[in-house]
């Protein structure tokens, strides 16, 4: 299987990454590493990359940047980066690759676990969560020739330990239960899903 | 109570005034009808319609533009139709009035049941819908003075017979439960909810 991971060296998706390299031809994108680079902001790179890497079973996305900051102080601009960014980066990864992942083909985007278990300073980051969430479960009821999506929603990781501080009496969760929930949606055959880390 | 409406002459908007009229002071606020006009995609509109209007004890948005299309077609223009203005222009609305709002006020938004319950053509809205949810839920927790903050995600309602092609099977919602979902966020107590009128 021919598997695209956006985000390959980062926190998570190294591990994806590793948790698929047997048997399967994994093809890294990162924004300034891997074998190739897309910027997803940017729907005219995103369409680049695609063009280069060719016909692909399954797309995942591990990328995608968010803003953290007090609610009485976020701005339109501070939360349009995740709008902009984890959000429709991810919403263009998919409705740009529709037109070339082969049939029964996959895409896994990632959301998080406060679309539902919100934390302080992360409001945007709840809202486009919530909306990849969404997304998921809607373009699976009209992806064509067997194509599904699914969404993974991890809490804080053991990785991440700058973080931990933001997510008091959250119990992180291993890399192992995160890239599994990757492997589950590549390799099962659920679609429209949104497997909670938690 | 001064309560001010945005959409207030909509199919929602007009029921939701009527239901709250009595004993309230209520502010119309539609992008060309009402007492006063905003443009809910632009922040600076937003922020003079408050200078307007001056201090207020709970805003209601039955407002917001999204687009409906194939999914094998859909655009990131297309896309960022709601997420400029269901999505933004809601959020907008809290961000900015939340300066402006009364101690003990409410913000009461709107998303819509495709948010967990999604239809063909319907996967930007549905996105932008489960974005206004769970932006409710985390600007509940950092909200200030005992500002709340809810959501009402109505599936379709009985006064827009031409949405009933697109939900088969879905039975229309009467405008008063509609309506009493938008009553129950702004007279009762609770921040933090997704209100379902299903």
């Amino acid at each position: 299987m021919k598997i695209i991971i956006i985000g390959a060296t980062g926190t998570i998706g190294k591990h994806v990454a590793n948790a698929l390299a047997e048997g399967n031809e994994i093809i890294k994108v990162g924004s300034k590493s891997g074998d190739f680079q897309v910027d997803i902001t940017d729907p005219a790179s995103i369409k680049s990359l695609f063009e280069k890497v060719g016909p692909f079973d399954a797309l995942i996305s591990t990328s995608g940047d968010g803003h953290f900051g007090p609610f009485n102080k976020l701005t339109d601009t501070e939360f349009r980066v995740g709008v902009n960014s984890k959000l429709m980066g991810q919403v263009n990864l998919v409705l740009i690759g529709q037109h070339y992942i082969n049939p029964k083909g996959s895409f896994t985007l990632t959301s998080g676990s406060m679309a539902d278990d919100p934390i302080v300073l992360g409001s945007a980051v709840s809202a486009v969560n919530g909306a990849i969430n969404s997304f998921a479960k809607a373009a699976a009821i009209e992806l064509e020739n067997g194509v599904r999506i699914n969404a993974v929603a991890p809490t804080v990781v053991e990785e991440s330990p700058s973080y931990f501080p933001f997510f008091k009496g959250q119990i992180p969760v291993s890399m192992h239960r995160v890239a599994q929930a990757y492997v589950k949606s590549v390799l099962g055959a659920q679609t429209g899903e949104v497997y909670w880390v938690l």
